[in-house]
């Protein structure tokens, strides 16, 4: 096992992520570790293994001595470790979920020890399809193994491992990482306090399936994929940007949609009659696939999207009611009234399954119109909910112990 | 002015369309009209001049000898001209909306003439990018002009003069059909008695656009387009088929997707854990992607899908009260609950502004959950509320001639 990019073997030790510079969750490094022991591969659900494995992480706050305050959150699709903070003074683009992560926000760094770690099969850091296959000595490309929702949470246990952590306070995640929140519940029950998933699933729906299958084949059909082969040359990144395009509409609502564009044209007074994009929306969406060429790998877009769309508690344990009933976690359980991709009622089923085997649940319906993407941006209607859930139930966690 | 493949100049007389031998529509041609004289140029919105133009259409029933009974079905962007009946006695496939047209059907060819015209641009049989550009002798390909919904309609206005019929019994379509429907109200006041928008809107909502704008940069991404200049080489099959699953999971509820599909697996009992199409979902989206490049040009869809985006009545006319101030045409709107691409409150924009301006108007919300295709399934729920209202149509129709 080998540790990069750290000055200090002691988590606790670490000066990062404290906040007393910016009045935020400060200055941030990602960090890295390699599991390469022989004992330190990863089995996956799919077969075979993975390894060596490198995981991608970032912490915020202190680690306490009783190790009782460790929060990990889960990210989304396109999310990475990076979920707060800054990487230096002058970085101007905190973290992804920074509104919620710092001294005195939601997820207090005074109280809490945040880690994020970039999923497997992802681009930020961790062992995916970019990174050297060992028997290879080249990229894994598409002989990357397929990697599902367990696996990403089965590494993560890893991470806490080398981390000295045996029991989480909380886990927390919005979308795809609402779903490893609940493989975190049921896959390591033991291991978590409490779940916090937002805007999610506990299968993925078929309309969901349906878009990301367009936005494989978008990739697919890219002259430069070459089935998957393609580091070292020109990456996909026409297809990349059209998936990203059809993600990006999923993401807002109608709506939200209507009242950010409207039919408002750019820079023009009238149409231009040719196909430039002539309305704001246009120009939105095609800057939005573009931007996101330059961060993301084609092939971790394949991956990730199919382990969203393998995931189904239903189809893995029989019954949603009988994948929860070893949880021991207690729940807080978020939806978005607008959010279209992963509706109110999918988060309902949630809750009524794990009402059915008697766990302690809450569930709040969050009113926005921001669709699906309202996780990333109901700062004020989402802090109080979540800070309150955390505090009363690191009581409950400390008098457990 | 030539009329191709049509046996009787004498339109009453084409013994097209009468259902005697299948009890349905019959068995249909489609014809050809070509405007080629100098006064027949067809003046676009976006400027300029389109000709010679011909225009491809199928008639069924026939046309009284008053001329009040001709009813002109208009299509949405996939759509053709071949709207019912078969165009042999061992055709498997009837036209588009053959549920609603033919003796005794709502649309009923024993008391109408209906007409249907492919619209320009399009690519089945009337003048659109395939079409040889006159001034090179090459097909125009992307140096066809822009055109727009009123510029469909002005030239169904055209094969309206040709067929020597002043004035429209009504005027009926879904989708981009309910557009020109709208159009043909507007601009041709005195030419339509009756209007029948169904699953449509005043203006293309902005979240139509987007999907709308994923579909073109998916085919323009395909290196086979080469600028739109691909006619005799090899098609952008692959950005096209990639635009048409987007449309396809648009026309479909998030419930019709999860009834008709689920989380189905195709010939496997288990993930495959690759990425091929386990899901049928993911086959059926495949399916009717690579389908539709056998029938359609993406060119056409190019150039349709504009046309869609570019629709404003409130932009043309100021406000949506301003632009039904001239109309005297009755209406019937109808709206599908599940539509999500055009959902009710986009109709019901359509009626408050046609009460505003005291116009006769009626308005349904049929319940289906199929969704925005609803309106190519729903039948039943149709039949009876269109057929009632085409024939109190007639009656004041007549009276007032």
């Amino acid at each position: 096992m080998s540790e990069r990019h750290q000055q200090s073997k002691e988590i606790g030790d670490v000066p990062t992520g404290t906040g007393e510079d910016t009045g935020n969750a400060g200055i941030v490094r990602t960090k890295q570790v390699t599991f390469d022991q022989p004992g330190q591969r990863l089995a996956l659900e799919g077969g075979g293994e993975l390894g060596p494995l490198t995981l991608a992480y970032e912490t915020y706050g202190r680690l306490s001595e009783a190790r009782d305050n460790a929060v990990l959150v889960t990210h989304a699709l396109s999310g990475d470790a990076h979920v707060a903070g800054r990487h230096s003074a002058n970085d101007r683009r905190a973290g992804w979920w920074d509104m919620l992560i710092g001294p005195g926000k939601a997820l207090d760094t005074g109280r809490y020890f945040v880690i994020c770690s970039n999923v497997i099969g992802g681009c930020s850091g961790s062992t995916g399809p970019a990174s050297e296959n060992p028997a290879t000595g080249r990229p894994y490309g598409t002989d990357f193994p397929i990697i599902t929702i367990a696996d990403m949470v089965n590494a993560q246990a890893m991470l806490l491992d080398h981390l000295g952590i045996d029991k989480l306070l909380a886990v927390v995640g919005g979308s795809m990482g609402g779903m490893q929140v609940l493989e975190w519940a049921i896959a390591h029950p033991q291991r978590v306090h409490l779940c916090v998933p937002l805007a999610t699933a506990a299968r993925q729906p078929t309309q969901a399936i349906a878009f990301n299958e367009v936005g494989r084949q978008a990739i697919m059909a890219d002259p430069n994929w070459h089935d998957g082969h393609y580091y070292g040359g020109r990456p996909p990144s026409k297809g990349l940007s059209v998936a990203r395009m059809v993600g990006h509409i999923t993401y807002l609502s109608d709506e939200a949609m209507q009242e950010k564009f409207g039919r408002r044209l750019r820079d023009i007074h009238d149409y231009s009659f040719t196909f430039s994009a002539d309305f704001e929306v246009e120009s939105y969406l095609r800057h939005q696939g573009l931007a996101f060429t330059d961060r993301f790998d084609a092939n971790s877009y394949l991956y990730i999207t199919r382990a969203l769309d393998y995931f189904d508690l239903t189809r893995q344990h029989g019954s949603l009611v009988q994948a929860f009933r070893e949880v021991t976690a207690r729940f807080l359980v978020l939806a978005f009234s607008s959010d279209w991709l992963h509706p109110p009622y999918q988060l309902k089923e949630i809750v009524s399954a794990l009402r059915a085997t008697h766990k302690h649940v809450s569930y709040y319906e969050v009113e926005s119109h921001y669709g699906h993407d309202a996780f990333l941006l109901e700062r004020e209607k989402m802090q109080g909910i979540i800070e309150a859930f955390l505090k009363s139930g690191a009581r409950s966690f400390a008098a457990a112990r």
